[in-house]
């Protein structure tokens, strides 16, 4: 699959916006999708369309093993077993289940760290005792800070794998060991941005972690469905968020039986249209494979840092190689105040979308930034020439507004 | 809008199973899906697919015009304002999300019906002191003891509108009006099988109901979508279940403020196709008709109730009366001990798609039938005559298996 013929997977790459081709640039907030994806969901409101798991017909059934087959391949993609991946409607529900699910007292102490997305932070915060490991300079974790931390001995940690402002990726397996020894603590994995890739996959056969959140959405599949993979000692043990149908085994007058995980966590009817897009997402990103997706991943971020770094006017978030590093830049531009104009500008002069504002992890960008920022963020259909398009884009566009 | 044009709106109508047409008899469960609604969410992942409320660019702000424009359009349609309808995944965390919000004690008491689906009676158990009305033999509510437990002055009053078992219409304006004169109760009514049809649309300024739960993808629209109406002045004091991005205004290391209603309910990226598919399906729904869907639904009532009283090994649950009544009929089959039997040959020899089970609300089809049941439903698309083949079918049936 060569990237020009990517680009072609993808139909809203063909959309002409004032008759400039879309240059998508907010893969971090969500991914484009491919016309496999859309067409698993369609064809299956076209030819089925009906409830799983509540019926002994022929429609039902056939509902409930194609939703069940993505269960599986899920699970298989992150070397879990079926009975630990829980369908949520994305990494944010995910991370409230377990938050709210693990029982935890106000005084529990989880640790936590200043690049979390809030949906990573504020769901801790609310259940427990939420301490903050610091980041060094140049975004990265503070290790000998969460070291330190580690010796207070929480009930929890709470990882992200893959920052949506920086791109840093955290070393997890030596965080998860580091957080095993020092307290036996259930180690937590925000993976909505690393997940996406198939290099960044986090095999939980060989890594320790509790519960790995992520979302379709992010990765080629449609938005309102995402996962919780739980270990399985874990997800017995853990709380429902909601109640209701098909999480029951049996209700009468005066109580009732939850059914075995997962089923228990999905209570109502889930998003099953989406579900099967996001199998055939998962499919398609197998098919693009790991040795590929490290190496374009790569030429995006050199070519994001390159870009950065030739610029005086413009001061760059993160680390300055391309190792341990997604292709996400979050930026500042000398003497400019409002950065959602040179986002409008991009977008409507030269057909570049991209994002400002706190991306959703106001803590690291004010330490960092100490304000808002513009963030690019380049995915599988992205070229390292768009990248430099937008460069020089960003380059007319201050000259022009005189300010550099 | 003929009927037989309005079968031809919906795809997997088209579809032969075996060489058979399908007859679908489980819209209580989900509905089908027209291709409006279908083309609405391919359209837009072809076209756009980016996030709402993130950015400043193109995309994203066509993004979240259209988002906005179906809560708009719900909100007209309930007779409520935009800020009013938070959307969900369903009507299962709709409801979980007003139980779990209300920040109630356990000692608080909530009067529920025999009559509730799982999803409107487990998060109350859990939430607070749960006391079921009874129902008489016919399946209605027992009136006389609903005002008995008003007595009770207990804090939240929980209706179901329409009872997915009996197709029993509750008198909701007559109860919301005795619970508010009782004790001043908060009104939540679990409205997912009456709001599919237009003639019992709830007009929020008209009843003064507190909460209304509702999903898509029982009235036409997608999977994995739903709504909860609050009144305002309820809404400005429920928690929020979820806790993540899009729902605050900032976030610093030692605290956040929350957005005003409705956004502070739906924290992360939310389902943004299938939102767009349910602002089609509320156009296909207003262009239906109220009128209409009421003489319809008489009409399948009536040959689901004449069907049933024809026949002496059939027993319904439920009034014999069209009045107040909806196109659901959950029958027991005389000497039968296995339903889903039945159910698996009506699918595989007639194409006939029903369902078996406890319906996700044990409580009153063990009280009212002692067992499972088998339970039709009937919609816009379905005729008189397809009630009628399901009969005949099950007479072939329960002749062949030498049940009668």
């Amino acid at each position: 699959m060569g990237l020009e013929n990517c680009q072609a997977d993808f139909p809203v790459l063909e959309r002409l916006i004032d008759g400039q081709r879309v240059t998508y640039l907010d893969s971090a907030a969500t991914s484009l999708k491919p016309r496999s994806v859309i067409d698993a969901m369609s064809n299956f409101y076209s030819q089925n369309g009906v409830n799983i798991h509540r019926g002994k017909y022929y429609l039902s059934e056939e509902a409930s093993d194609s939703y069940e087959r993505v269960r599986y391949s899920i699970a298989q993609y992150l070397g879990a077993y079926g009975n630990e991946i829980v369908f949520t409607k994305g990494t944010t529900e995910s991370l409230n289940l377990v938050a709210y699910g693990l029982g935890l007292q106000q005084d529990d102490i989880v640790v936590g760290f200043l690049d979390s997305h809030h949906a990573q932070l504020l769901p801790w915060r609310r259940a427990a005792n939420l301490k903050l490991v610091n980041l060094n300079s140049d975004g990265g974790i503070d290790l000998d800070h969460y070291h330190e931390l580690l010796k207070l001995k929480p009930k929890v940690v709470v990882l992200t794998h893959c920052s949506n402002v920086s791109g840093n990726i955290a070393p997890i397996e030596e965080m998860t060991i580091a957080a095993k020894e020092a307290c036996d603590a259930i180690v937590v994995v925000d993976a909505a941005q690393s997940m996406p890739h198939p290099h960044l996959r986090i095999d939980v056969s060989k890594i320790d972690v509790d519960f790995v959140a992520f979302s379709a959405h992010k990765m080629l599949g449609p938005t309102g469905v995402g996962c919780l993979y739980g270990k399985s000692s874990r997800l017995n043990e853990l709380r429902p968020l909601m109640l209701g149908g098909g999480m029951v085994d049996w209700v009468d007058t005066e109580g009732s039986q939850e059914r075995k995980i997962p089923h228990r966590f999905e209570a109502g009817t889930p998003a099953i249209a989406s579900t099967l897009g996001f199998g055939e997402a998962i499919n398609y990103l197998k098919r693009f494979g790991e040795k590929k997706s490290l190496e374009h991943t790569e030429e995006l971020t050199e070519a994001i840092i390159k870009g950065a770094m030739e610029r005086d006017y413009i001061q760059l978030l993160g680390t300055k190689s391309t190792e341990n590093r997604c292709a996400i830049g979050s930026l500042r531009i000398k003497n400019c105040d409002d950065l959602s104009d040179i986002a409008r500008s991009l977008s409507d002069s030269y057909g570049i979308m991209c994002r400002t504002g706190h991306m959703c992890a106001q803590p690291i960008v004010d330490e960092q930034m100490g304000d808002e920022v513009l963030r690019i963020s380049a995915y599988i259909y992205n070229t390292t020439e768009e990248i430099e398009r937008f460069y020089q884009s960003l380059d007319e566009l201050v000259s022009f507004l005189g300010l550099v």
